[in-house]
């Protein structure tokens, strides 16, 4: 089996939303990548750092997963990466009301030994830094390098982040952050300028408004899946990228062709994840319920126009 | 050939852009419905009204189509109905600076003795009563009914709205109208209501984020085509439902598989529509371009994940 190496946050959420609100629970963009891409055949390890706070439960459940924790550093005595944040009516914005960075801002990420040859490697949306330092240590190059970043980065830390942008062949980022990292509006024309930063691949995430990859002159659109209710959108972006990158990573294709799948599967998995609160819904997920919903993409997008009879 | 029966608003507009702005030119959804659907094999009429100061090249250009302009009343010492917006730098909301209805004022639809027996009838974004009379005047129920709508009516008209919402098949509002109409925020619930309300098949336009049909429990979405540049989005909406009953009146099958063809095809035609001032594009557009970008629209949505491997 192929292995995806992860490194991103694996924290405590507080989330209100127009349905309601939850105390601390599990979050953070590791998880909801690691969630996702487990639906995967393949080996996947996470990079990332917890406090001594951390709920032994929800390390059982990330191993109950065949994640593998040897890159979780447990910081002793020290407390764990806590974001609290309320969504507006629409859930398309949200206010952040918290966030306290503690074990995460001394965070150094170690790769382990046996995933310093995983065929793909996903660097979740964290300091460009830290994501450069997981490629350092790599001891060969990985089939596939995959980015998420945000706005945050390119406010405070952009040179760094125009450094690990040129290593990767994915990005993902929002319509917003797309526009923001090339000042263009045009997102055709900025995923082309992004595209001359390195990755040649560009993955622009809409939400509800599903998503749209780039490569060259070619471009392929996964909808989000049209839902009676949006529940909580947290982690819907990560959950997106774990299901692209879990894909990719079981396929062992790179091709442009395969992509439209991933980022197929990757719609897919979001559209479960915002069914319920936090990582709620991904933990009780089933493959069956992953497949049937597939065919719904497929109605959702597939037509029949016979272009021989115009 | 089967008919098309068309009733909208042929008039003058003015437009500001970011990239510019015009002085009065060609405008009025039935103007830009009928450009639309003059790339199908049909036989269309548009019912209408505009004033003697209506130039005649105007009217070339829309017999030169083949568009039938019997039932277009042209009122002796009248004024053509004028409207005038600016866009917003998003192109995506604008202000409307002028409404003269002039002419339209008093508008009542003459149906042509020869398109009483139209096929399929496209009911432009006019005062409900109007489209109302419209239907009233057909001698056969025509296969499909098609009613184009928005907040303004709602606004002011809502009973009367309601009423001709009754009769018709299919009613194509954006996603704001959707919720309006209902009070439901989620499109799925809000489609599924107005579906109660009379038409078995709901459009629901976002613009730049595409279309959505629903008809029962099944969806299907056809996105804007990703565009280096959209000059100006007036029209589009309304090309995309020329294209949208063109397409069905062309291929006689109002089925719900073929119907996804049809907001393919309308959101193919409105893709042109947007990239030059008013109807420019449209009227310089050529058969051979529209079904090139057909291509473009399958790279842009077709997959092939095979649902039998998992």
């Amino acid at each position: 089996m192929n292995k995806l190496l992860i490194v991103g946050t694996v924290a405590f959420d507080a989330i209100e939303t127009p349905f309601g609100k939850t105390d601390k629970i599990l979050g953070g963009a590791g998880t909801y990548i690691g969630l996702s891409a487990s639906f995967f055949k393949l080996q996947q390890a996470i990079v990332s750092v917890v406090g001594e706070d951390f709920p032994q439960e929800y390390i059982d459940l990330l191993t109950e997963r065949n994640i593998d924790i040897t890159g979780l550093e447990v910081v002793k005595g020290g407390k764990t990466f806590f974001w609290s944040g309320r969504y507006h009516n629409d859930l398309n914005s949200r206010d952040t009301l918290d966030t306290q960075l503690n074990v995460l801002a001394d965070f150094n990420p170690v790769v382990p030994e046996h995933f310093k040859d995983a065929d793909v490697v996903l660097l979740g949306n964290l300091h460009p830094l830290t994501q450069s330092s997981v490629l350092d240590q790599m001891e060969k190059q990985p089939k596939l390098v995959v980015l998420d970043t945000m706005n945050f980065w390119m406010n405070c830390a952009l040179a760094e982040l125009k450094e690990v942008i040129k290593r990767v062949d994915v990005i993902t980022v929002n319509d917003e952050e797309a526009r923001q990292l090339t000042g263009e509006y045009s997102l055709v024309k900025a995923a082309a300028m992004i595209q001359q930063m390195g990755p040649k691949y560009v993955v622009i995430k809409k939400g509800e408004h599903g998503a749209l990859l780039f490569h060259g002159k070619h471009a392929f659109f996964a909808p989000a899946l049209p839902l009676e209710e949006v529940f909580d959108p947290t982690g819907a972006g990560d959950t997106f990228a774990g299901g692209f990158a879990g894909y990719i990573t079981q396929s062992e294709n790179i091709s442009f062709e395969n992509m439209k799948n991933a980022i197929i599967y990757g719609s897919n998995m979001a559209s479960f994840c915002v069914e319920k609160f936090g990582t709620e819904r991904m933990v009780n997920l089933t493959k069956e319920e992953v497949l049937e919903r597939l065919h719904e993409f497929k109605a959702l997008t597939q037509f029949d126009i016979s272009l021989e009879e115009e």
